[in-house]
């Protein structure tokens, strides 16, 4: 498994708060800004901005998502690249479930 | 307990998607609105827009809440009547942990 979203890409994901059940993180990348591999436990992503990226996992395979700023997704446990594919910066929480 | 928030207020409180792990809803009371009674489990808020509300708890205490937009924090399970304090509408998501 691939590092701690948090501890691979600090820069990237700053830790909001923490307790036994959920740690919630804000994220924020910059156009074109591109992460290194890291981890996710199950999450429930909520966009502040259109967030229109690329994940790729250790396997090569992509996917794009989009969502608009307000809405909100689930993205199972895995490891993968991010890569901000719009042209302005996405911004982010995501509740990482416990 | 009080019933259910989608059940008591389904004019406040929508649910966007659901799964074995959460149950994820939109909430928007508009400037002055109070709901009724009614319940929550554990809950991530994230504010997408200034979230300044009052709860009200079946014994009558109170507790105000301000979260700027972008802003998240974590409601333990409760009963509660929520008020809009603001004078704007007040839009979250409630990201509700089983």
């Amino acid at each position: 498994m691939a590092g701690d979203a948090v501890s691979v890409a600090p820069d990237l994901y700053k830790v909001l708060f923490e307790n036994d059940r959920v740690r919630v993180l804000d994220v924020r990348y910059g156009p074109g800004v591109k992460s290194d591999m890291h981890s996710h436990p199950d999450t429930v992503v909520v966009a502040l901005t259109l967030l229109k990226a690329k994940f790729t996992s250790a396997d090569g395979q992509t996917v794009d998502i989009e969502l608009q700023a307000g809405e909100a997704g689930f993205v199972e446990a895995q490891d993968h690249m991010v890569e901000n594919t719009g042209t302005s910066e996405i911004r982010g929480i995501l509740v990482q479930l416990k």
